[in-house]
């Protein structure tokens, strides 16, 4: 079986951001009324806006499980305040409720998260509860900087998250550290704020004792951990310098990478770098990238091909990378699938 | 010859540093003078903070000359005003003047730059004249984020920045893009900060038309250009899809990557992926990551060793990574080896 632990749902019907435009427009006017409202989308659309992308791409490139959360870039927690998230957040996770419900076999729901800047973490258990107790969701994306590029937020490590740790520790589930879309004009969305919320975040792991207060804390991070893997020795001679643990001790049962890297020597040096345990195979797709690269006649973010042709990987730690790690790191995978 | 494209004078005599602290205490005293005051540095000082350090490396690794800049992470562009930047600035300038004028066959000089949070860069203008043309040196440091980790300023392809480009294109000097120290928790200076800004930048060059408006303009992103030749096929990608110049074309005469990776897998990736003629060798030593790699009993920065087992290339291409072209983005480092 392959797992894809990295997909959103970039092809939602149109009536979706038709319902966040009209949210967003009603936040010009302070006494317009704050309900959820709803959202009009039937199940032949949802299956409309599959068909035809990721189920097709699942059946092409033979990957058979998405982990499957709402759209990132979309997610935009620095837009109004608390409530407008809470709604958003709800809608979005119940439209992937609803895509898991149609298609038990390709899908498995992670949520998005009600955060908003300068509001504890701690708002989001109960959204993550919900998630995960009554539509059975395994994991969360958490977005470490919820200004959307102004990076406001207290780091991962800080006690600030703390109560909100506590709780995926108890419901058993990890998060992926995922950034949404950018209101900083220096950082592109996918290009830069993502990759950058990456690194950032793999540093600040180094930096504290996280994994010590939570040992069973876990965390994705996506797009093959941002800048780390090429600085896989820069990381290893700052923890050095610093007495820190090493890198391989540190992750271990904690920080793990996908393979959202968009070309064959990338995606080797990841494999070859980084411990086969804290490897998950993703592939962003339908996402940031959906070209075919001229050079290989293939989708860029066809990942699975590059991992195929990995011949110093052993069946084994192909078997570990493509299910085996995400039904350790996603353990409520298995109630599942 | 071998030019070390990447150091900065990170053993300077604690006497840079207690200047430093006293301005940073008189900020406090609205009503003290702003004088730029004296800095008591003998050249025995100077003498005896490089002959244990960057000489003494230098030797032992086998290089020759370094183009050599104040430290960057003391640059600090945040801390106080424009007149506070502006004195810094001056006496760091002037003593890698110092430095080069001491040890003219190991040294070359490219400067700090005077910045300030929500200050043209126009007032950049007059200390890189005095240090091009005054004091020979042959390039400058250009922080993308004066504010420190806040990222308050436009990108590096707005207009805003035009005039100093105007000045940089005028006098043929290229800018290292190079970030100081963070004042905002989450990044980590060298660990994060550093290494997102390369990131960041590159994906600015990709958005917008900066090297049509300056074909002569040419940047160095350092420590091997942060995520970006990790990333290479996720920037293609985001290229195409953009319907921007191809990034070997848009790169070619404006954009080159130092060898500041500290392991040996990363460099294979960027000598492999990135053209050869975008490539200066680099070591940032005295450095980011100080210590000595367990695994290999060499220094982390000795990034000589890495390009020196790289087989595949030839003599002709390791002859441009060492010195070809750097003679080529520093013209001005002709006059003076």
């Amino acid at each position: 079986m392959i797992i894809d632990c990295h997909g959103h749902y970039t092809t939602a019907p149109k009536e979706l951001q038709t319902y966040r435009d009209k949210q967003i427009e009603e936040l010009k006017s302070p006494l317009a009324a704050r309900s959820k409202g709803t959202l009009q989308i039937t199940d032949d659309q949802i299956r409309e806006s599959l068909e035809g992308a990721q189920l097709k791409l699942q059946r092409e490139r033979g990957t058979d499980v998405t982990i499957f959360s709402p759209r990132a870039s979309a997610m935009a927690h620095h837009i109004g305040d608390e409530t407008t998230s809470r709604h958003w957040t709800q809608h979005c996770n119940e439209l992937i409720y609803r895509v898991c419900n149609l298609y038990p076999k390709n899908f498995v729901g992670v949520c998005q998260l009600p955060q908003s800047p300068g509001v504890s973490p701690a708002n989001c258990i109960a959204e993550l509860e919900r998630c995960v107790n009554e539509f059975g969701f395994i994991g969360c994306n958490l977005n470490p900087d919820p200004s959307g590029g102004n990076w406001t937020a207290p780091p991962l490590t800080d006690k600030y998250w703390y109560p909100f740790y506590e709780k995926m520790c108890e419901l058993d589930v990890p998060a992926m550290v995922h950034v949404s879309s950018s209101c900083n004009p220096n950082f592109h969305a996918t290009g830069a704020h993502y990759i950058n919320a990456d690194t950032t975040a793999f540093m600040q792991f180094i930096q504290a004792d996280l994994f010590k207060d939570f040992p069973k804390l876990r965390f994705i991070i996506p797009h093959g951990g941002g800048a780390v893997p090429y600085h896989w020795g820069r990381y290893r001679g700052l923890a050095q310098d610093m007495k820190r643990p090493m890198l391989v001790d540190m992750i271990r049962n904690n920080v793990f990478f996908d393979t959202c890297v968009y070309h064959q020597a990338g995606l080797d040096l990841l494999t070859k770098i980084v411990p086969i345990d804290n490897i998950l195979f993703g592939s962003e797709m339908v996402g940031a990238v959906r070209g075919i690269d001229p050079e290989t006649n293939q989708y860029y973010d066809d990942t699975k091909k590059y991992v195929d042709k990995q011949g110093w990987l052993s069946d084994a730690d192909k078997k570990k990378i493509f299910e085996g790690n995400a039904r350790k790191v996603y353990p409520r995978i298995g109630k599942k699938i």
